[in-house]
């Protein structure tokens, strides 16, 4: 079969790929139908690595997919072939302690997809664990199923959050997991949210859904648009999704007394934090791995209408057009949120 | 100054009555706008007592009010003149072990607005603490701020909930009360609330919100229908606010294992419970009485925009014709959600 | 090898039995050493069931058991032959929807030791999943680890409770598991634990242990000693642990307002609840159901020297006794806390 | 009335001073019978200024008290004169919208005694509110209700941590709030409580109580020792107790995947954070400033017996030498935990 392939550090091929595996008892294959490039993909192409995990060896990319089940193994009762569906990329040990705890994305013996030296899913079709592979409605596109995996980060920081209806949020980074943040968080029970960001073409794209509002902090101070949003008492949760360490710093600012922050983004190196402010507020600050137990939530916010998130999907392109599709992603243009790759028929 | 004055069971007057008080450096005096009738003004208009509360002496009803303050104490910073506002009916002691603890609805020293012997807001001009006074928002009318009396219970409900962004919920009992909870559920998070009732008139109005479905379980046996919305899991959250012993006993068959229950409706006496049913899902059941700390957050959903009340508001009736309106809510017509009284200019 | 069979209500041998099994990679052989005898076990010798579990073949009996690792799996890496463990009898579906939430007490697909299909372990070599088989320190004996799993469902209620430093609790009724949940409650937070029943030799056993007052409910009614215990503002906490209808209606007079009450007794047929006293004081409601994720923290509490469970130990049997050792236990006598058999060398 | 006054930096008297103040309806007078000295009361001493808590006019000093009760409000009804009493040295606007959430510490109108401008209590008399003054049972002595002031801290964060019965804690910092947070982490459901330090004497001071194990880092390094005692998992909780820049940019190793660090130490500027390192944990982050409903809680364990905080009473000082007790306090040694100040008869 088919497949991308990043052969090394800025070096992709579509060529035949074979991934090693067979269909065990409680696995189902799948025939890819629609496949996201992340942010991840994009780096591991630039970079050849993120932190500690290095591309040794030639590894297919893309891990935000859905598709068609073609195939279940002997013991999957809950799908059949022709369900649609959508994977959900992480795959723990079961039994390990953290699984047990229901916190399975933070279990060390986590496989992952397009993460060395893990292969992921660019391919037409894959071998999946069934109980990490979700049905989706028939209101759900493939498009739109292939988005819940980036969204899933955006429901993860709103379940960590533990948001309390009526709730005004900050989200200071509007790229698009910034995005998924706010909507999730809109979604989650959050009365309104502020977006902040330097790129104005990104806070054009979020501020036009309702409930969001957006500064651009290059024309005014974040924390007085804060304070005058919410009478000068804070947001009851920032998100922080930008990774910057002027952001980092100054976060706690933005939150009311015994509020919540939650770090989303990544900065590469330790940063700056003022724990006295954090303490004098007395604030809780929350982190975010991944996700775990919610794609089912996910796809019934989707589902039900609370979310969309086709906005936010910019262009589809074709899998022969694969490599020219990750070197848009690599130019990070201020306009492109999600492209997507679609699989032949 | 005139008032709606419940003199006796079944005997009301609109008549000069004038409600005992000076201004205190931390109260404000308000204009009363729009008052909304409650099921318990009418309760009491119709049996004289609710529980061991009896009316012993006349006593002005009302207690879901909005209007305009027109003078504050001496300590009041946040409030001004000319503000539009709403009341909390609710004034704990302050300092009492709940009120320190953040949950002052169940300080035992509460004073609650028509609720005897404390007098009602059906005249047109009341005292009351500027911190229990909450400032609406332009885009809110007063017939909405007089809504959110009601809407808190909704509100309080949610909260006790815990949910979380996606759940799916059922509300068991249509009336205005459980119309509130699943508005509150939905703004709160939730991805769609089933609401079940034997009326199908209260069910259509409901039902006209996105996200809402309907069951008349004259029908449909409701187990059968949350089983089939859910896959066969069950809820996450089912909110009784039927308070009526067949859907109490059965409610547990609602949820999903590990799911909550938010028990709303109040039934007069003790009924059966299936408490081993209850165990094994190892149900979280939840209580709710009135609402603290949830004016600020049910404002913000109505000015939002994710949460609106106006299609629940039946009618508008002069203070003139009060009696009249409490006559008609009486009736408890299925077509009446919401009845209101309007003060005079 | 030789097993204590049910073979049908009432009837008991010590025969051969060979519990059909094979040891897969991720299994351990444990040659078990201790095994205590539950209030379950005993009912279906009684009984011949519980609820629906009704015992309609031979099946091995006992779940509370503590032994050596004799073998261990292929794949098996924490745990190797000589390491002296005990056993969580229930099994879930690794990858069913509650496990990967982390309550897989309440995976519906959940095997469980002595529960009707599937054998216990009252034989002297047992198959189990490593990962349900917890390593025993080596200051904790064969009798605490047999005593983890009853110890187990006082920790499940304690953590459920969510008890905060320094509550005070009140349990009602002092069987073996009131006793466990008093213990755990104390260890895991509670200042003070106050326990009613009417059997004065329970009081007198549980009693003994510090931070644990007794209440006996023959000499004084139980609201009033826990209101003059906490200075008329109640109990943080109830553990409801009798069953008992009386205690089930009157419980949320023992509760402060916003405590909590953790029902773990298991009442056979709906109880009356008197939802409005659990409402006027906005009490949340917790149920237990065995239990998941303990096993590590029982231990850890054991070993610390944090809880004592070896005076709970009222008699030790051999494995050749055991049938006279379950005609003891099904007597209840109020002296007796827990019955243990110990396996041949 | 006598009282140590903090004439300025570096300067204090022992002299006439009345604090200014009249008793309300909802006040007592106490006089007071012990006051310990916090490390903040010795840097308003050493330094003249916390932060931007400047001393610009001569303060007395002092916010650790017990004492008995000789004149009670008008309206206090829960203490008389004669009653043994400590009190919360924090006093909020109790309307105030964080005071309403119970979350009164971090009112922004909180007065502090000992805080600029704000007196203390180092004088044979004070007027405090009577429902932020606490009765003492009659088996806390003076000694230890002066102890409940730092207590309190520990209580705090043991609150914040959310304990669950059974883990394992690390304290790193055994400064005197370091050892009043290992204290209430043992009494609030730890098992155990890993305590780590560069000087030997505190660690032998909190070593000797049961459950509690020392680690000194000049030793050993920190996170092997941690991973060696929880077999390679991690701690539960870390509170972070030294405010020390490594230590705080290590804290994440400590943790297990899920767990929570507590933040207790103060480190006066911003510090570096591997914001990433706790992300991979997916940890939560808890802060603390002072206290909120925590004083009968801690009242509860000392009276119980739980928690004995006399081993760390260094020293009792007569109020006519207590400046030479400040002296004596500034140089900090490391077998001095806390030291008293006793008031004349």
């Amino acid at each position: 079969m088919k497949a991308l392939v990043l052969e090394e550090k800025g070096k992709l091929s579509l060529r035949d790929f074979d991934i090693p595996g067979t269909l065990g008892p409680r696995d189902v294959r799948i025939k890819t139908h629609t496949v996201g490039i992340c942010g991840s993909d994009v780096h591991y192409y630039t970079h050849g690595k993120i932190g500690h995990f290095v591309v040794e060896a030639p590894m297919v990319l893309g891990h935000e997919a859905a598709g068609t089940v073609i195939e279940v193994g002997a013991e999957v009762s809950h799908l059949r072939p022709g369900d649609r569906v959508c994977m959900e990329p992480g795959v723990p040990d079961p039994t390990s302690r953290a699984a047990k705890l229901g916190i399975y994305n933070v279990d060390p013996a986590v496989t992952f997809w397009a993460t060395p030296p893990v292969h992921g899913c660019l391919t037409p079709e894959v071998i999946h664990p069934a109980a990490f592979t979700y049905k989706l409605p028939d209101n759900v596109s493939f498009a739109e199923g292939a988005m819940v995996e980036p969204f899933a980060i955006g429901m993860q920081a709103a379940l960590r959050a533990r948001i309390q209806p009526g709730d005004v949020a900050v989200v200071t980074g509007a790229g698009p997991i910034g995005m998924m943040v706010a909507l999730a968080a809109l979604a989650g029970g959050c009365a309104r949210v502020i977006v902040a960001d330097l790129a104005q073409p990104k806070l054009d794209i979020i501020g036009a859904y309702d409930g969001v509002e957006t500064v651009n902090i290059r024309n005014r101070p974040l924390a007085e648009a804060v304070s005058g949003a919410t009478g000068g008492w804070g947001a009851d949760i920032v998100f922080e999704c930008s990774g910057a360490a002027p952001a980092i710093l100054s976060m706690h600012q933005l939150a009311r007394p015994g509020g919540a922050i939650v770090l989303v983004g990544m900065p590469v190196d330790p940063v700056p934090v003022d724990i006295v402010g954090l303490q004098a507020k007395e604030l809780r600050v929350e982190t975010v791995f991944r996700y775990a137990n919610v794609y089912d939530r996910a796809i019934a916010l989707i589902a039900s209408g609370k979310v969309d998130l086709k906005p936010l999907i910019s262009a589809s392109i074709p899998f022969e057009e694969s490599i020219a599709g990750f070197d848009r992603a690599a130019l990070a243009r201020e306009t492109d949120v999600k492209l997507q790759i679609v699989m032949p028929e």
